[in-house]
């Protein structure tokens, strides 16, 4: 950390703030000006003590120079994390696509959308048996029921199955009946939830919240990291802004911004990211060009009977030609899909 | 909800949008002009199905008319709610402060902060036992210690407390040792926490997240209400938007907007509202002035020692001073304080 | 329009907005239901009384069905725009690259720079001379003597010029000199020089505001429309947003949504919109991909002695690189570039 | 300005940047950790390199320790300056009310407002002849015979008048007629208007933009006081965010803030800020308790028939009610009115 002191800091009252640097552990670097005197504070996690400092009189600013998440960090490791969830491997050269339905509505329903999914080039089954709605009375999922019905999709299909856990005992019941365990934008920092999730040894997707920066993902993932379990999965999907032509506004900025300060997997979500129908399958194509591992996508059969996220699900036919040029497109950029 | 047609829908595939409003058990009101058909459909918590009418095809957008909260609205109950707690009044016409550290850091800290807000006018006790910090590696709270030396705090000063819960769990426990469960602006939309909020007996503060709409906030209130739970406080801390002067952008016409929509008491919290100690106070005075029914305020007797958000705690001095302009302000608004 | 009166609004109240509709030349389409009125007010331009309405006590929201703008929307003119920029066609099948340094800062570093961005396959050449900066103390541009060194790149390398106005008078100087005249997005709303550049017969690149919604944005286009040019190009350059670890928000989410509501061209300007130079070719990319008409991209031969925007300007060789990226993408999307 | 370069950078490469500083005129201060180079450049105007080491490769990310605006700063002026306009004084202990409606419609109706409002004490008229509309289509002022019917309010009732100026022959004509020119939210980086503006001798209202930081803000006002004109009062507006229940997000944050950073008086717009009549009178009353030196206020006698921002003005009645009030809250703050 840099602390700049406020102009006319007396140097008695700047000796303070050094002795405190170095009573904490720290070497301070002084830079006295005519104005201003600048402390450098170099070493391991001094951004611990930025509430410290900040709270000091004489204390102007601070500026961070360390990043404040480590395990997550290129710094800590440079080669991309690979994550291989039974044979699919996500954050390698191949372009990785989960779909499936917002919410697991019934064993039927689910079957049919996994095996028209998966004919056309999904590799992960995705869908809610937990869902966070923001009315309670609107339908909040089938539970644990609909786990089941996941299990049945990947029992039939073979497909690894995604889902959302909610809360601490969710993470469990998740983790036992499905291949990827979800972390939800509302739930980003939920930081019981996230250790929990730190305990597991299944991969987790954490999507990032809707006024989450960038760095307070990492952060998030690094409560997980911290807890053992490295296998995390970062996941773009829009954030909230002014502009309310779509739901969200799709941040792809980050995904670069991501790669390069992380080395773990980077997906977009770009049916919540735009919340159109009609627009999902070219921010679909977006998201790829910059950059990201892998793509999760709301597909259902018949939209207008889904009990949730209708109107930015894809029906079948629409996924399965995006498909064809999201293979184009990969091509184009090197990759597989 | 009313439902806007695309331009040029055939009237035969407008019946069939018809034919659902039906089906559903609602009655349309519908009106055809040259290129436009609305299709007015009026009724109890029609805002349920408005997912299944914007996945049609032929469906433009959607109006809301109904609010889609019902226990928290005005509507529902005319007269403002009052909670009392133990003898203090919450949204009735004197206005309450809350104040504290942010953290309890240990007994004697707790008891010496409690002493000092409380002789200078401070009804209730703030300090967190579980903290929500945005790094693993920064103090976590003290857990259910914390709690213990909240208790203390009431027993020696007479103060009610409030102190924040995280998960399911502490819920319970925050409302064994407390007077009051806040949940924190992360947890705004973690609706099973919500649901456990409400199934407690104890009141429940709720602040708003920082990219949380009003709207959206009082649909938070009802998850917990429609528990049973209808003692439950609203908390303005602060939205998140560009500006980087001030930690959040503190949103006081949210109090007024809410004041009119819902019968439920309305807070402010300045202190993470503008997140810099010297201009805590007149943020203050502001919120009271903008109809808030109280305050909630960080107040720390050594800032520089504070293991969180020490920047934005005012000194013990600085909210005596405070405390003072604030009944002059809460007289002037024909107010007690 | 469709007017939603208050909850327990009389009939008398509601006839007297009847009245009023009817008075403006429209015909209401009334629907009654057990607790609201709705009137429909359907017509041209019904959007002007707005105000009007909203003003009215017993009116509780309006919603627009009618777009506000007309000449710039979809309903006006099916087909694309394509806009013939001396023999460059923007809008039609063939992505146009347009590249260059931010500012105009002397005759030999523009030509040098074109000729760089010319042979990588740039087909017209941008640097302005009247450069809007924050601050008044750095530098504003050469004036019309950058305007002269623009038109001796034109003379030498032909490839047409595009500069930026900021005043009345400057719409024309730019006009007489340059090829395109942009208008910034600090500009956007400047409806003054909208309504001049509207009078000129050269097309416009008219830049998205950084707080400018897709609507307002269209509704600024048909300012320049409303007075006969209709040669306008959009330009998506990012917006303002709670992230900071990029220097806006590219907001590519606006691509397909303008593609779907104009038949203007739509670029996008990825230097401005991620702002951190490493990663401007992959946004390049991703605007690409999600449709975008063109690009307009920021290139020094020195970045480090440019005298604005420096850390975002690629350097020559990594437009090059670039460039032969696009053309892949690009065909992988049936398009050319 | 203070330049941490790249972990890992060579004191060789490190040398250049140091170089580089020496060569600009500046003298600097080396840290050298184990990991980190940190360089200070302290002096005047560091802030116009920014640019340059900002797009070296070696240079991670740099702080700003000197304001970037002087004039506009309290370093510059410690004591509040009070503008005097023909004997109303803004800045000082007396709180100004200006009101009016959004638009002068008619001789009639602007004389009428005028009376009113004075009688109830308002001490400036405001009245806008050239109005900035976002639709072409909507009314967009009377012009000069605006400003004539601002002079008659003048010259009948004698309370001073301010309007609003968009282009720079408009700063002119406003001058000649008005005592006050107005720069509205839309014009706060239109620069050759503020420096019109800073060459007239009449005081500048310079209007927030709806996504400016308090930094432009203040670059803004040093553009116009750059120019010899140091009559600038500054005013807060609404800024846009997610929130969708009110018009604009009304920031009074800003208000402490600016107050603590420049000595130029500090006004509020509470119409425009929550954009809804009924709690107009709420946020100017906040206004004033967060510290404001004014309040620009519309009101009009009857708003439905307004052709511009009716919805959010007050009736006559409303306005003397909320005048008692403000006088109350003054006197609390110990200030007039």
């Amino acid at each position: 950390m840099i602390l700049t002191l406020k102009t006319g800091t007396s140097r008695k009252e700047a000796d303070k703030v050094i002795k405190k640097v170095k009573k904490l552990g720290y070497r301070p670097h002084v830079s006295r000006g005519v104005d201003v005197t600048i402390i450098g504070m170099i070493g391991e996690r001094a951004e611990r003590y930025r509430d410290t400092f900040e709270a000091m009189e004489t204390v102007d600013h601070i500026s961070e120079i360390e990043k404040p998440y480590k395990l997550a960090s290129r710094e800590f490791k440079k080669e991309n994390t690979v994550i291989d969830v039974d044979g699919v491997k996500i954050g390698g050269n191949t372009i990785v696509v989960m779909a499936g339905p917002c919410a697991v509505e019934s064993k039927e329903v689910a079957l049919e959308t996994a095996k028209l999914v998966g004919a056309s080039g999904a590799v992960i089954f995705r869908g809610g048996a937990f869902k966070p709605r923001s009315s309670p009375y609107t339908f909040q999922g089938l539970g644990e029921k609909g786990l089941k019905y996941l299990l049945n999709v990947r029992k039939i299909t073979g497909l690894p199955v995604i889902s959302e856990a909610m809360t601490v005992d969710q993470v469990t019941l998740v983790g036992k009946y499905c291949d990827i365990i979800q972390i939800g934008a509302r739930n980003v920092q939920n930081y019981d939830l996230l250790k929990e999730a730190g305990r597991q040894r299944k991969p987790v997707l954490l999507k990032r919240g809707m006024a989450t920066t960038i760095k307070e993902l990492l952060l998030s993932a690094e409560y997980i990291m911290s807890q053992g379990n490295y296998k995390v999965i970062l996941c773009e999907r829009g954030i909230r802004t002014f502009e309310d032509a779509t739901r969200f506004t799709l941040d792809l900025n980050a995904v670069p911004v991501l790669k390069k300060l992380t080395h773990l997997p980077v997906m977009v979500d770009p049916s919540h990211g735009i919340g159109i129908r009609e627009h999902v399958a070219t921010m679909a194509k977006a998201s790829i060009a910059a950059g990201a591992d892998g793509l999760i996508i709301e597909v259902h059969p018949r939209p207008e009977e889904a009990l949730s996220d209708g109107p930015q699900s894809l029906l079948p036919e629409q996924f399965k030609t995006l498909m064809k040029e999201l293979k184009n497109i990969a091509q184009a950029l090197g990759r597989d899909i």
